[in-house]
């Protein structure tokens, strides 16, 4: 079942709560200062019950405009999505909504470091894909509707899953942008 | 009424709708890119009808673990939190989370430019405040249990109110940090 396929396929991780590890053990460590933000919610009600905390009891998960994580690693700025496909193939652009494509090249032209963390989960593989080649697929070819995992080989970088951190992306950042 | 009172007494705006009408100027600009960081909610129930969205039926607020508002500025990280306070002469140490205390100071070190934005909303005087002084009251005296506003006035920048922006704050920024 999906839970003994996650278990010990791939140690039962998502690739958010990889992340999530690692930036804790980065922070710990005083690596770095990167978090996740929080899922955006419309809240439209909530109950204030006498004596205990308040009840959301009716809420809507909103399109994120920006990324997922971002923060700051040796004085720059860090800003980057991260997505899982089952895709064995390819990575669909439809993954990233326009506001996030935008959102990642506006980091880049003010000097920040941006990027995709894109893992294929069927091959439990994952890639650090930087935004400026993320971003002709997305805004300049008009052809494909999805990146070449052969592209993504390529152009990016291969992360290797370890225990701590769990994937550990700033070794590939200090390679790559310093 | 409260209304009557909020819309005349100051044009009907909190802090946070300021500031978020400021970063969404500014980032249509091509200023910055600065947001606000959604509101952490704890999701515990989600209903899924067929034909229509997701709808949360249970959920809480969650102590946020870092500030309100992060981004980038000519190449440099930013990260700040904006309070108000109906207080007149200080403005209270409790307001600010021990977990977004340390992640200033944190900030700072490794290179960010971290500040509170405070609004004395009975006087509707607002002020950019450094983490620097910020971390001297909350950390290393054990005295008072607030800064006195003579302390804001004097070691902070006063943001006057305009339209568009509303509050210019990147123009301190520029003064204090560049
Ligand atoms: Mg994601
Ligand atoms: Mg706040």
């Amino acid at each position: 079942n999906r839970f003994t396929h996650k278990k010990f396929g791939n140690r039962g991780m998502s690739l958010e709560e990889d992340l999530n590890e690692t930036n804790e053990y980065y922070r710990s460590t005083g690596r770095c200062v990167i978090h996740k933000k929080p899922t955006p919610i419309q809240v439209v009600h909530v109950d204030y019950p006498k004596r205990s905390a308040a009840k959301i009891t009716e809420a809507y998960f909103k399109q994120a405009s920006t990324t997922d994580y971002n923060g700051i690693y040796r004085g720059r700025y860090v800003d980057f999505e991260a997505k899982e496909t089952r895709n064995k193939t390819s990575f669909p652009l439809q993954n990233i909504h326009p506001h996030q494509a935008e959102h990642m090249r506006d980091v880049v032209k003010h000097g920040g470091i941006s990027f995709l963390i894109i893992r294929f989960s069927a091959v439990n593989e994952t890639y650090l894909y930087d935004a400026s080649y993320f971003h002709w697929w997305y805004f300049e070819q008009h052809k494909r509707k999805s990146i070449p995992k052969s592209d993504i080989e390529t152009y990016g970088s291969f992360l290797m899953e370890g225990y701590t951190p769990r994937l550990d992306y700033l070794a590939t950042i200090d390679k790559i942008y310093f």
